[in-house]
């Protein structure tokens, strides 16, 4: 079997179109586009790649983009405030904490001052809190809106764009961080997959993973997953970023695994593109949200 | 095989004791036992009934519990004032929501006025989320302590109180529920247990079962696992609570599972009588962590 491929960057223009057309009706009802505010602290350059691309992501469509560049040794309380600051400023409608932060910060009292309407990045706990509580899709949701991280909402919008059937399959989640694997376990779980969670403790992955029918590795391994680790015709997401001599490779085996699978997404080109226009979704809701309750 | 009996009512024992230690080293340095309101809407007997064992529990401790009976059909602007002010009153530790509560009660807007710190039965969005974003144990948990639902909790006090190893091992949840299943299975993988969550729309089941080194019914469900769902020597929880012809039995098919499980807790007498404990140890915690705070 040779697999197919679930382009990324196809998926994401069309949802792009979508963010694009929803937060050109924001603009148009409220005199303003949907704008994010990206906390940078120091000069990580990784941090400062990340922000000049997203720059250029929101400002193609539009959206706004404010950075806010900090001295790396800002004390925590003057971060907090300025995070504060921002959470009760009208005219900013999502805030990003662009990583790495520096280590004298501790990101509980940040996450604290950042007000869950604006947490784009779905880090705050009463997002992921919401998430785990809400309903399975179809019935009502039961909890307030939610903000899911962008990885793995990028995954399930993969999954809907190619008509992938989710409800009474098992995914097998390889990889449990709060930005990606826990999430992604959650909202696998409210579209009625029956859901596995692996990770650094779990003995004979190989066995487990070979369970799903769709097979998510979220856990930044170079080619960890090989490729008779698969369910033949399984659906595979890969989520990982890892380099190798300089080569960008996901957490899967792409070579072997596209033998074996029946779908699956490349790295690069894959769920990254899909991430970034999720980013820019997040933003829109937050601030349709934020502005009826104005 | 024949299973050895985890004995719920040992364990609650144990647990009660410790309780009670850490309840008086509260009213010996703040002068007062710690407290927990139950507000109840209307008459339905079983919350009655509930409120009645509650009072017991707590009283046979010395701790306090305080009834607020309200008319069934309260407005819920009215339910929720009452809600506030028990959340902003510094002599109640804790807050219990008895169910059922009525129909034009919007639950989401009840939880919202829920202090996050007095949710002695986890039920507030941000208690789920921070366990939901809890490191695994042993390391930092890089989120603010957390409530959990009595329920799943207690089945992980009966798994620490029987030295049952978790962490490599496949937990297999069958139940999803808010208050049991997805807490108990955020638990189990917060212990590094590989896990898998079941529910109504599983396909193959009893397979899935049979995969699982601990086993947990929480699906509600009379004697819904089968003997031959049970991998031979698997550890058994059942957190069923279900009555056929007057008899109170658990979700597994306890006879036939005896023969093959390795532990098992029976119904009633297994995880029952630790999630009673399990509510008295949150409120006891809540009344600490807030008197540290004031």
């Amino acid at each position: 079997m040779t697999a197919t491929i679930l382009d990324g960057n196809e998926a994401a223009r069309s949802l792009r179109a979508e963010v694009e057309t929803r937060a050109g009706a924001f603009e148009a009802r409220y005199g303003r586009a949907p704008a994010v505010s990206a906390v940078r602290v120091g000069d990580d350059p990784g941090a400062a790649y990340y922000e000049r691309s997203l720059a250029r992501s929101f400002g193609r469509i539009g959206m706004g983009f404010r950075p806010h560049t900090l001295p790396l040794h800002i004390a925590e309380a003057e971060l907090v405030a300025q995070v504060e600051h921002l959470s009760v400023d009208p005219e900013v409608d999502g805030i990003i904490l662009l990583e790495p932060l520096p280590p004298h910060i501790d990101r509980t009292n940040l996450k604290r001052a950042l007000s869950p309407g604006k947490d784009v990045d779905g880090i705050h706990p009463l997002n992921i809190g919401r998430l785990a509580q809400a309903a399975p899709v179809g019935r009502p949701q039961g909890v307030d809106p939610c903000l899911v991280p962008a990885t793995p909402a990028g995954g399930m919008a993969i999954l809907r764009y190619y008509d992938v059937p989710i409800a009474g399959r098992h995914a097998v989640v390889v990889g449990r961080s709060n930005i990606v694997g826990k999430p992604l376990a959650l909202l696998l779980l409210r579209a009625n997959a029956t859901v596995t969670v692996c990770h650094s403790r779990t003995r004979d992955l190989a066995t487990i993973c070979r369970t799903g029918d769709i097979l998510c590795g979220a856990v930044g391994s170079a080619r960890l997953i090989k490729g008779d680790w698969i369910k033949p015709g399984a659906v595979v997401l890969d989520f990982g970023v890892n380099f190798v001599e300089g080569e960008m490779v996901g957490d899967v085996a792409f070579q072997e695994a596209t033998e074996v699978a029946g779908m699956i997404t490349p790295v690069p080109g894959g769920t990254g593109p899909v991430t970034n226009v999720m980013l820019m979704w997040n933003v829109v809701r937050a601030a349709e949200r934020q502005a009826q309750v104005i």
